[in-house]
């Protein structure tokens, strides 16, 4: 059921099977696994995940390719609470391993937040990323467009950027690399440091043989109407008209919670194992946490993965169910 | 588009970048991702797939889960058709190896068929399993329950098998194990071998100790209306009430194609790679044809991995696109 403040009764004291950290794609696919192996499991959702924001889910198989990403998410909230899910809005502050559990402490509210504890024997770490967004005086004007025609995917969305005029936005050097991948859908390519990072000769020489301007004075905003990017304008007053953009400016990983705990990570990625397992024999992780693709697909069959895993952990476990009846019966005839 | 007899000209002179043997949630999955690559596929689908048996799909985020598979394939392939993919009803008959190309024939027609040769760079096996049945003198009785409440899959439909008398319908001596895992579910299990396998004195020790009886007569039907199978009728004209079924008799693999290839197998799976490549560097397994679970969201994973893989293989080897026009520019600026 959907969890509040208000009724969390019973609730502090029983220990789920598994507290799953985000109610994006993959978490929401791992608790509706877990409750149909007849686990019990609570999803925690801070909110604004990665795919609350996609307008198209342009690739995900059974779904029309112009769902939003919130349909996805509604949907999977009431699959989950058909099996008895518990869900509940909030931020994952701490997690402490205590041997058999793990304590979980949740903040709950924003005026007034209280900060229950709430236990399990597995936790499944599916908090995701949130791009990194070109800052500018007026932030509206980025969200107005992100997500529509100024994608972060390219790997989603290269597809929707064939041959068009792009821009592509980028915080570091590195980044620009980006450039000579996206080329495979679109060559009309203009690249924007906004001037956060130095450009060495060889990038530039680089670019320059690809045809491909490089402009390194900062956005003033972007143009367009009703979310439709059509350009932007810098801060030294010129304009440069684009068809689509790409931001390649990072990510940012939900995993403060993790830190405190001994995983082997790959960067900001967590390593697991064919069933979604880290380091940890008790913690998975999902989607975008983990190493690989970041796609709604992927972290959905991760959610499959480490529910069946905890599954066959607990059910190994557990005493073996006997039909009582036949068996005192069976007992009398020999 | 939809391809068929009549209108396969262009096609056969064409070098597909992929030919996907299935048209299941895998081959689907992966046939969208690889044309939203640009890169050009053709699916070829036999029909009647074990994702188009399924009434319920229950554990797919994203649909609700009274959705039939047959909805999520007829998605998939108007999804398909949408960003460009070839789809042809027909059969794979055989599968060369020329080197750069593979030639796939392809039996179109059950009156006078045609046979015509497709040719693909990639080849994307994702012609899955299709489930044994109990074999009845009226075929058409199991038909009527299975998918409905008669099960062939334990993991998918468990859950819907809570607690209720459950028969577990086996060919083997080894699939009566099945039931110390379904006991997870329900404990009231029936055993019915239909007659034909053994069944040694450990296994009968064990069911007795577990308290689930063992039925040897063969079945003469399934007893039920509505799709709602309510019990067997054994030839002996007994009958058994039971409130769900699980069929545990193995599978039949659609992977004859690939026998004459150089590949690894363990049993009836191919061995694959993170992203599902085969021992043959051109040659991709998806869903149930490759070790795991056989899942949906699964196979929807592999589709989008083997798609990423293949479009990695093809950009890499591509040269770089130019933005013409500025590189002119450029050349002659310096």
């Amino acid at each position: 059921m959907k969890l509040s403040k208000k009724n969390l009764e019973g609730r502090l004291d029983h220990v789920y099977d598994a507290i799953v950290v985000g109610g994006g794609a993959g978490g929401l696919s791992a608790a509706v696994y877990l409750q149909r192996y007849r686990l019990s499991s609570l999803v925690v959702e801070k909110g604004r995940g990665r795919s609350f924001w996609m307008q198209e889910l342009r690739n995900y198989l059974g779904l029309p390719p112009e769902t939003p990403g919130r349909t996805l998410l509604q949907q999977g909230q009431s699959h989950l609470q058909s099996v008895g899910g518990d869900y509940l809005s909030g931020f994952v502050e701490a997690v402490e391993d205590e041997g058999e559990t793990f304590a979980v402490t949740v903040k709950i509210g924003k005026t007034d937040p209280i900060y229950p504890v709430f236990r399990s024997k597995y936790l499944v770490s599916a908090s995701g990323i949130i791009d990194h967004l070109p800052q500018l005086e007026d932030q509206q004007n980025v969200f107005d467009y992100a997500g529509y025609n100024l994608h972060v995917c390219m790997i989603c969305d290269g597809y929707d950027m064939a041959d068009q005029k792009c821009g592509l936005f980028v915080n570091s050097e590195a980044a620009i690399h980006t450039a000579f991948v996206l080329n495979w859908f679109t060559p009309y390519i203009t690249v924007f440091t906004q001037g956060l990072c130095e450009v060495g000769q060889d990038m530039r020489d680089k670019l320059k043989a690809h045809g491909y301007p490089l402009i390194e004075t900062p956005l003033k905003r972007f143009v367009g109407q009703n979310h439709h990017m059509s350009g932007v304008e810098l801060t030294d007053g010129t304009t440069v008209d684009l068809e689509t953009g790409l931001i390649s400016m990072g990510s940012h990983y939900y995993n403060q919670y993790l830190k405190g705990l001994d995983l082997d990570w790959k960067g900001g990625n967590l390593v697991t194992d064919g069933m979604c397992r880290t380091s940890h024999p008790r913690i998975f992780a999902l989607g975008d946490l983990k190493e690989g693709l970041n796609q709604v697909s992927i972290a959905v069959a991760d959610g499959t993965l480490a529910a069946t895993a905890i599954w066959r952990d607990i059910r190994r476990s557990a005493p073996p169910r006997l039909w009582e009846e036949h068996v005192s019966l069976a007992q009398h005839q020999t």
